[in-house]
């Protein structure tokens, strides 16, 4: 009961911060001595801080003091590995980010060097944290692939070439004692809880957020959650067919998304370097070479397809474009935007808005460190428990 | 709050039935006292009724007394307009059928004209389940259309011919003074009603139902609730694109699943009469007569594209297929099931289960009553307040 009521307490706090004691009371139905009681536990826990005080509505006599998460001390990880580039993040509980690292690396080699690298770069930004007072209590590490439920093995990352592949082989000792154990998760649904809670899905209670880099995924949150289906699988837009006889995917099946419009089918398909980076195609949009040109439009015409799937299946309120997708610019967005109207305006009678990512490529590290936090204020005695042994 | 406490102490009736009081008190967290004075309200109402004794497990002293629903007294309407039929039936609750007509028509006609025919079917059913001792309390039509939020007024049936037509202009008058306001949704959505409550889907939290008629429905249920979509448009299973440069559709899109594997479609590539029944074509089927064969496993792998789309966007439990899809046979499942596998198992390592719907053509009006039911439990006041008025 204490647990699920302390979990209530903050859960209260990260909502309306700053927030008094007698309005976390009034909201929670708990007594106000209860409410003292708990916050002043989360206060020495450094979970809670009490900020300016604060006068509110319907508060008699001295004023409430302002409650608020405390972003000086708990901090969380968030790490990513994809197909050409690592990073991390680490953000503190008003999540604002603290230290942020990326290089660029292509990662399609053997698992266990490249988890080494990730867990090095991890432990450099630990330290730094570290060195601003920050203890990062937890860490989620997104990877472009499909995860067993247990969140601590890749089942398969196709674009990497990887099959079966534990985290825990160069983890370990990363964090500290007493931290979480890390999760794995797939980068798409890491993504859109970035999104959701940092960037341009805020204003929306579902979207697809569209985005991957070879491949292509999507993550899709339903209610302000993210939906990760029966198996875990959702979102594998990058699989939806568009081309029934088209050139074969790796997964198997012929003419899917990524087959037209992932990074290096793209650039193959412009007449560019597959390896490469953007900037050579957007250069050849802006100077109309044809070949760019007509890449492009396929492209954009194929994401037209499979998200119009996506809209007459699901129906979600907003389309975010994240990725090479929506670095490539307002060509491939006009030809996304019309392909979307033909298919869907005479039936619905609109087309749900398609926006850019807010975060770019950073939403799924910082989406990876939000889902940390998450665990830490649906229960927060994981993190007290283990803070009271992380100081023994 | 006693209108709050009515619906839980229903709900909780529903869910455990039969369930002693002192058990409903245990659940809900209410004291006996109060569990007690609401359960004689149901019961005056005729809600709730007192089933045989039963000793329960750590009751003492006397065995409380078994509640459950009252099959004898409040029933539920489901009506459905669909391309080529009329249907209603009527449910007690206790969810048992205790009414059924059907019809065969050609709906597509002056939708004035196909509601007063539906009232009409609608009110011998009210008249006939009236003559077993049942009140109808309320009613939901299901109709092959894109329908507004009010859930009062069809915006377009493609299928039907049918634009912004109003349920209102036929129907009043057909369920008596006090009863709910009569809903129209759509049939798919009310289909995987059905299908969840009392069909192939109660043993899955998340599935997708497949039905429709001429043309192709999908209800999507995630965590035992139907998904209707941010604009209520989900589920549009049958303008998934199958063949980006196939047959203009209705929609104004090229290719759609409907345009393939439609009934009139698939009839039409079979060299068989658009408008007939499906028996022809399960007969040319048996035969083995080679443009029934093709154009069955056409619609087939149409419908594989279209599905392994869904499962990779949404990745529900199972897959459940009723309407005309379903009544083709092994062949089309045959076909179906190798196409999803090609495209899914290389990625997965499965494909989730296709199951066939378990009520047939029935999904539909049987999920439109139990509709009109889960509003009563919801809210059971809604009806306690009209019956007193429907008695007075």
């Amino acid at each position: 009961m204490r647990e699920h009521n302390l979990a209530v307490v903050l859960g209260e706090v990260a909502r309306q911060q700053p927030v008094s004691r007698a309005r976390v009371a009034a909201a929670t139905g708990l007594t106000k001595t209860t409410v003292s009681a708990l916050v002043a536990d989360l206060v020495r826990e450094r979970l809670v801080v009490q900020a300016e005080a604060t006068r509110e509505e319907g508060d008699r006599g001295r004023p409430g003091s302002g409650l608020s998460l405390d972003g000086d001390h708990v901090a969380a990880l968030g790490c990513e590995i994809s197909v050409g580039r690592l990073a991390v993040s680490v953000l503190d509980l008003q999540l604002r980010q603290r230290v942020r690292l990326e290089r660029w690396a292509d990662n399609r080699r053997d698992p266990a060097t490249v988890l080494g690298e990730i867990s090095e770069f991890a432990a450099e930004a630990v330290r730094l944290a570290g060195e601003q007072g920050l203890w990062v209590v937890g860490a989620t590490v997104a990877v472009p692939a499909l995860l067993d439920r247990t969140a601590s093995r890749i089942v398969v990352a196709p674009n990497l070439g990887w099959h079966d592949v534990p985290l825990d082989q160069r983890w370990s000792g990363v964090l500290g004692a007493g931290a979480l154990p890390t999760h794995v998760d797939n980068e798409a649904n890491l993504a859109a809880i970035g999104e959701l809670r940092l960037g341009a899905g805020a204003s929306h209670e579902s979207f697809m957020l569209v985005t991957g880099e070879v491949g292509i995924g999507a993550g899709l949150v339903i209610d302000s959650a993210v939906h990760s289906g029966a198996s875990g699988y959702a979102g594998e837009l990058g699989h939806v067919v568009v081309r029934p006889d088209g050139d074969r995917c790796g997964c198997g099946a012929r003419g899917c998304l990524e087959t037209v419009a992932g990074k290096e089918s793209l650039l193959r398909a412009a007449g560019l370097d597959p390896r490469a980076g953007l900037g050579p195609l957007i250069e050849a949009v802006g100077s109309a070479e044809p070949r760019a040109l007509a890449a492009v439009d396929a492209a954009a015409e194929a994401l037209a397809v499979a998200l119009a799937a996506a809209v007459n299946i699901v129906d979600p309120g907003a389309i975010i474009l994240g990725g090479p997708l929506a670095a490539i610019g307002p060509r491939l967005l006009h030809t996304l935007d019309r392909g979307l109207t033909a298919r869907l305006r005479t039936l619905r009678g609109s087309t749900p808005r398609v926006l850019a990512s807010a975060l770019g490529d950073d939403s799924a590290v910082l989406g990876g460190a939000v889902a940390v936090f998450d665990a830490v204020v649906a229960d927060p005695r994981l993190v007290m428990t283990r803070s009271g042994r992380h100081r023994g």
